[in-house]
């Protein structure tokens, strides 16, 4: 495996000169060769300026030739085979199919928008044909396309070292939509990024298209991150992670001469209710399909179900003695990081010291470093209202049930959470009316509502929303997954009376890209 | 004419008890009966708890019923006949054509929307169906639509009392996607605004809608605005009016513990690029155009053209000769506020104090008070660009020609300017090629492109943008007039799993609705 420990700025390589980072193996706390070096405002510079020169180009670069660029990248990770899994496990702790499946998701994520490019209708190509002989005022020719922001700063996450990172969604979506992209490498696992930044490198090359369409840096967040939001050249960004780094990322990105969209996907406990019919007729197989969410990744899933809201009873305590059983039955699990296991012990405490969250069962403690050692509390619905620290996110596989005296204080609870990414009922026939009930509020809390699943697992695909009212994100008009996320980095512009000589391909008379266009108030068929 | 200075909050009419503006009729200084006292704290807290408890409800009315609402607003505004049209001419100095314009503008524009919002494109549902047999995980059902964000605050424009103020766009398309609206009346048109206000209020009643759907309150931006916009329960706002005015109240919405989407329409000077072969072919129509252009409406439109650039010769002056003879011979015209006209007043003295422009006319003067004298001035490109009093907005007639010594000059001034609402291209065929090297620029600077038209006059149709990057807009990647402002308001909702009987009928499986939904990535004909 050649790595060089380089940045990759446009099609150069090139060694930073600030506090290097080193990947740690979190199975071992071994160092992982190369170090990494933070790049200096120098460098971030001359990567925005090279996105800069090739932003007028790449954007307009036609369906078919960005489609296949995507599907080159796609090509292109494929080809470092066996080097870029065995990598990502060294660095994530992850096992080894779980990133095999994670390289298919990052690759059919790239493929996925490639079609969405092609299909072409994310230009939302509207026509009203001029109106000379109108009264009381002659109507001119109107074309509206939508075109791309401008170069994209993407923060990869530290929890999908290829899917969220720099081949990821962020970047897969900002590409498709015709933005340049300058990942900010997590440094969990820059081997792997370097990895997969040589990838889009070398398809950048291989499809002749301008080296600023895509440069990797590393470096701090604090530092390199804020460096590059905050240049003028930059137009947006994707960030998934922390509520606090997310959240300082985006005053940066606001506190701008000119803000910018800053997607951030931060926060989300991900709700749980199971409603009475459900907790009687399956309660104990309910539990324990619960603890098998929650276990997976170690629970370090930004949809990883941390609380249970339910009415309190003999329903809900097979429900809780179950899982109580399969937390007791979890082996443990290396977490991503050192950082993240110790928020997560912290995490865990701040439960047990609340003095209102009773522990129901702590799972197997592991041998080695960076070990998940699965929980489960208990409190009452009161209890969970009157403590922050009941409230907040523990990022691992532990997870609150909160007792409430009856519908009514379920309801409350419900009201009183804050944004989340999913929320998710369990219910049988019988829990109909309760769920029409609790429909409204879900759908104001949440991006994603399921029913008798568990919202680990998150489906590439036009329909999916992961995104949701804040502290889920910082703009719940989108998604960060699915292909309606490339609507984040596009922006309308109208075309008033232009020559046809003049117009792009996409709103030219004769439609030559054949799209569905909205003319005159009638959608083309 | 029953005017009683009331703000009205939902179904109820209420005398603020805050200090008291009073409507000035400007072109005779007059003060206008009633009074409108401004509401308090509490006053605004009643408004958001009654559209926060419409919300759910009004949300989920069908496409028909919604429909019907937006067009029984437009029947009821015209119910009001001559005194709407006399007391808008009276608070606002416009003649009575262009406010009988504005009336049938309005109501046009809520019946655009009407005609949206049946159509269902707004919703945009996208549907994966489940795959229960796929290797290597089965795929779950799928379903994606928009919902309405919640409670919007709109900000009335003081230069379109009727279609940017109470009942304008921003109006409309909040309530055709679904959003309870709190209007923050605009102090320059109060009685007008009670009028549409309780136009507005007579619809929710015969539509028998929840009371919270409207509101409308009165009292200064800084108290009643900000409280407004720091509600929890207000979900967006809109906005249209000064730069500093904007921002104050996007920083508070940005300030909230929950930050909320605030849609402002600040400035822009949308400048002309007069190209060469135009020039030496119809350079004193043009001239005599533009100054049309410059005097409609006294210059107080966001799309007024506040700058002409072009390459300095002879051809250029011939169209400079010509515009300087329309501008003496431009007769002054009223002003909407004395506010405004003291601003327009300093505006031009700071283009005669900057010492680098140069004056070429100016119109006459008038004899009443806040009449707006047609100004224009010229300046070289090196002067514009080193001097930034040259390089703001100011409201009303008067514009500054920018003299560049080459084409390398013009592009170094295209690319110098800020976000634009508009940027046109007076263009003859030979200017062909000039105009495509000027476009990705263009593209980038403003959110609609002309071609040998004039900015004043803005279509409400499918195609429009109004709207474009910072600081013309808050948010670039919307519009606030057209169809497509809708989705200002709104964000996708992921069902996954849910039985038929759960789902909202834009998502059921047998699509009652009849939408052209997007099913397993092919859209339905």
């Amino acid at each position: 495996m050649n790595l060089t420990g380089e940045m990759l700025i446009g099609q150069q390589a090139v060694k930073g000169s600030r506090s290097p980072v080193q990947a740690i193996n979190p199975a071992t706390n071994e160092l992982l060769e190369p170090a990494y070096a933070g790049g200096t405002q120098a460098e971030v510079e001359r990567a925005c300026e090279l996105a800069w020169n090739a932003f007028d180009v790449y954007r307009e670069t036609s369906l078919e030739d960005r489609a296949r660029f995507l599907e080159t990248i796609a090509d292109e990770i494929e080809v470092i085979g066996e080097d870029l899994i065995e990598r990502a496990v060294a660095e994530s702790g992850l096992p080894k199919a779980r990133i095999q499946g994670e390289r298919g998701r990052t690759c059919g994520q790239l493929r996925l928008f490639a079609k969405t490019v092609r299909a072409g209708e994310w230009l939302d190509v509207r026509i009203d044909p001029a109106m000379p002989d109108r009264q009381p005022m002659p109507r001119s020719d109107l074309r509206q396309r939508h075109i791309a922001l401008g170069p994209v700063v993407v923060f990869g996450a530290s929890n999908f070292p290829l899917a969220f990172s720099v081949a990821g969604g962020d970047t897969a979506s900002a590409l498709a939509a015709g933005c340049p992209v300058i990942v900010k490498a997590h440094a969990a696992h820059p081997g792997t990024g370097e990895l997969v930044g040589r990838a889009i490198q070398a398809a950048v090359k291989k499809c002749a298209l301008p080296e600023g369409v895509f440069s990797l840096m590393f470096g701090s967040g604090r530092e390199v991150g804020t460096a590059l939001v905050s240049d003028s050249r930059v137009k947006a960004a994707g960030f998934t992670g922390s509520r606090s780094g997310g959240l300082a990322l985006w005053k940066a990105a606001q506190s701008r001469p000119e803000p910018i969209p800053f997607y951030a996907e931060m926060s989300s406990i991900n709700p749980v209710f199971p409603l009475p019919a459900a907790l009687k007729s399956r309660g104990a197989e309910m539990g324990k399909a619960f603890v098998g969410s929650l276990n997976m990744g170690a629970g370090q899933f930004c949809t990883n179900p941390g609380l249970v809201i339910a009415v309190k009873g003999a329903e809900l305590n097979t429900f809780i003695e179950a899982a109580g059983e399969a937390v007791k039955a979890s082996g443990a699990q290396t977490m991503l990081t050192p950082g993240i296991f110790e928020a997560y012990e912290s995490g865990v405490k701040s439960f047990a010291d609340s003095g209102k969250a009773q522990e129901i069962a702590r799972g197997q403690k592991g041998d080695g470093p960076n070990q998940c050692q699965t929980g489960l509390f208990v409190a009452s619905a009161q209890d969970f209202l009157g403590n922050e620290a009941l409230q907040g996110e523990v990022f691992g596989s532990t997870s609150l049930i909160v007792e409430c005296a009856n519908t009514a204080e379920l309801t409350q609870v419900a009201e009183h959470l804050e944004g989340q990414l999913t929320v998710t009922l369990q219910m049988d026939d019988a829990d109909l009316e309760a769920a029409r009930e609790l429909l409204p509020t879900l759908e104001r809390k949440a991006g994603r509502i399921l029913v008798n699943g568990w919202p680990t697992g998150v489906e590439v695909c036009d329909a999916m929303v992961h995104g949701g009212p804040f502290p889920a994100t910082s703009d719940s008009r989108t998604t960060s997954v699915g292909t309606a996320a490339i609507f984040r980095f596009l922006r309308p512009v109208c075309y008033q009376d232009l020559p046809d000589a003049l117009l792009p391909a996409a709103i030219k008379q004769e439609n030559p890209l054949k799209l569905r266009r909205l003319v005159d108030g009638a959608r083309e068929s």
